[in-house]
């Protein structure tokens, strides 16, 4: 990598002047004196700041126009906070968490040496970044792997329940899945059906603004995501993320209700159709459910899958021949998502028909992604119940995919797939 | 159809207690005396209530228990406001409005004597259904066709397009797209793209619920599209559609901007990212935009499509085998609707490569909906700008579908194609 990584134009020019390398530790003068170490920069934004890692773990965008001086520092240690390798000692009095790294922003770190986005390793490393995560609770870390989540395959699903499947029976009082954001509703889905059960809340956390930026919404996540896990009393799939733009509340989203949906935000996660879950305000926790989250109580793991299904999002001019192949190359399952209350075009009927003749299970959802279907409402509604299409209620399209890999992945009895499409396992149906 | 159709337990008993029959002309006492029509139900609701067409053309629901008497009126003539046949009259001092009619709820009655749903034939028929209307604007209107909007395809378009194509030169001040919700925003967008420059506003207005049922949206849609296209001063394709639950306000929204974003509410319509572009509030209209609907001032119609045009909507699991399937069968573009800032697994990276050699245009939009792409921040968006995918900024995915389709109507030119796709048109871009 470049020694100036990522900085451009004022900011590089900036730099070069004086002399300073991404990765010095550094002195500045502005409206007060700042220690820290120049960081690397992986978005493009403006040349008008430079980020610099504070000793707390924290990092600030500096506006150049306004830092007054600059000097190398000698007597802070280059990398310090990296490579010290001090143990953590457990406090006995504090919960123990478990944290499972799977990549992504938020468990990362930009290596100012190489350039390169490297898993957070260690418990110290976690600890030296968000000092305040010690003094809630014992965070235990794993890393599973390091994906960003676009690149989450069903495999990692399985992965990831096989590993959290050990520790039913552990002192943690809950587990962390630090997770990339893009698919982060997928994997929080099929670990909601395949652990259905399991005893203690488990929370996937992950963060819109990646790290090299001052605005990084990982630390607050984190912390928020380790108060509920603590303190709710609870159990359950949830995602745990900024409510909305500002800093105050984290909100935890029940896994088989949410959906990313804002690219960038950093209040990106919405419950769809209703409050989140939980809420942490200023320390505290607000319930606004009453519900249990799984509708058993025993923890029984079905950590099986089938990737053949299909998501089939019908617009006008949507070819019905593209069915055709779906079906043609042995698909065990289709989700529509179908236009309002649950239709697709007559122009599909002939190889709906053929579908269901070959018993496979097509189940319908909504492109609205909020409220019901309901087919008995219009005669086309009407049509593709008598052709065995069967309404998936108000189960979310892209949930509805992962319930169906679920279930086909256990069962392979049309009757036994419908039966449980229909049944509520982990809160994926509200009424 | 039965003489009770729609009708079961208690509300049938009723009816067949008291030898009324679904057409037939009543008076009731209840809170005060309605005198109307008996009519039909089609949506499986509850069995409490009857449903009453009264003189003015609206209709109430009756809760059967608060009923202390009902019988037949002979007074009232069986079916007189339908039948009757009087010409409207066109009141020199009010604004002409043309009203082309497509199918779906909004353009229904249902025939008591028959059950089939028929579409609105004539200005009467309209005018006596929705009395207010002849004091706001003469209204004419011209039948299309009648399909539920599930069934309305690309072919549609072109019909309603080559059809509004003639009016640029005429004296209406506007023109009403009566439509069915479901496919809405698709045709909205259509006639935005290939009708750009169009002088004189055009509203789609479509019901949520069906005229059969007390809580119809249809007759304050329909005012409030005619106060907006004789009011507004502007032009454009809009969606007029209650704003939320409340009778008070008609949101108008921009035709390339808006979704369905609700399968059943009567505020389902929203403008995504940002507020609605006019509304109309107790009679006024107020405009929440200062931009210019077009980017092009004189009116250029290029009423063309191609339907070879695939959405591809990416999750965990998706097969790039299914792309290869799009590829095999000479689509001519490829809209993803990708995760998060816009991406898809590397998986299909392969694939991708192959659709870029053969020239299909490859545009990326989001499946958070809100937000816009952003293909520069993240490793995996840079790989896939290599491999020729196009960032399609803000445009909503299945917007982008439907444009793609008018871009590549008009041209086969790679090129042309990706400039066209990015070139701003019917603020179907924000910024």
């Amino acid at each position: 990598m470049s020694e100036y990584t990522g900085y451009n134009g004022n900011s590089l020019e900036f730099l070069k002047s004086n002399k300073i390398l991404v990765g010095d530790a550094v002195k500045i003068l502005a409206d007060i004196t700042y220690s820290g170490i120049i960081m690397p920069r992986y978005e493009h934004t403006d040349d008008k700041h430079i980020v610099l890692k504070l000793k707390s773990g924290y990092n600030i965008g500096l506006e150049i126009s306004k830092i007054k001086k600059i000097e190398k520092n000698s007597s802070v240690e280059k990398n310090s906070s990296v490579e010290k390798n001090s143990s953590v000692e457990k406090n006995g009095s504090l919960p123990n968490i478990l944290l499972l790294s799977t990549g992504g922003t938020i468990a990362s770190k930009i290596d100012y040496r190489t350039g390169a986005v490297t898993p957070i390793l260690t418990a110290e490393e976690l600890n030296s970044s968000v000092p305040e995560l010690s003094k809630i609770a014992n965070i235990e870390t794993k890393v599973l792997f390091s994906e960003y989540s676009e690149n989450i395959m069903p495999d990692h699903w399985l992965k990831i329940a096989e590993t959290v499947k050990e520790y039913s029976k552990s002192d943690y009082s809950g587990i962390i899945i630090a997770h990339g954001t893009d698919t982060m509703h997928y994997t929080s889905s099929y670990l909601s059906f395949s652990l259905a059960g399991f005893p203690i809340p488990i929370a996937l956390v992950g963060s819109q603004r990646s790290s090299d930026r001052a605005s990084s919404d990982a630390a607050l996540n984190l912390i928020g995501a380790v108060k509920f896990l603590t303190e709710s009393k609870t159990n359950g799939v949830y995602i745990a993320m900024h409510q909305d733009e500002n800093d105050e509340t984290i909100a935890c989203h029940i896994g088989t209700r949410v959906r990313k949906n804002h690219t960038s935000k950093r209040g990106a996660f919405q419950t769809v159709g209703n409050n989140p879950a939980f809420l942490i305000l200023n320390n505290k926790i607000h319930k606004n459910i009453e519900k249990k989250f799984f509708a058993i109580n025993e923890f029984n793991p079905k950590i099986k899958i089938n990737e053949k299904v299909a998501l089939v999002k019908y617009h006008p001019g949507y070819n019905p021949d593209l069915l055709k192949n779906i079906i043609d190359s042995g698909y065990k399952a289709i989700i529509f998502e179908g236009t309002g209350l649950g239709h697709i075009g007559k122009n599909m009927y002939p190889i709906v028909k053929m579908a269901n003749e070959k018993g496979i299970f097509m189940g319908m959802t909504s492109q609205c992604i909020d409220g019901r279907v309901r087919m008995t409402v219009y005669e086309s509604g009407r049509d593709l119940l008598n052709l065995g299409i069967i309404p998936l209620e108000n189960m979310i399209p892209e949930i509805a995919v992962v319930k169906a890999m679920w279930v086909t992945g256990n069962t392979e009895k049309y009757d036994e797939i419908k039966e449980n499409m229909l049944k509520q396992v982990a809160s994926e149906f509200t009424t």
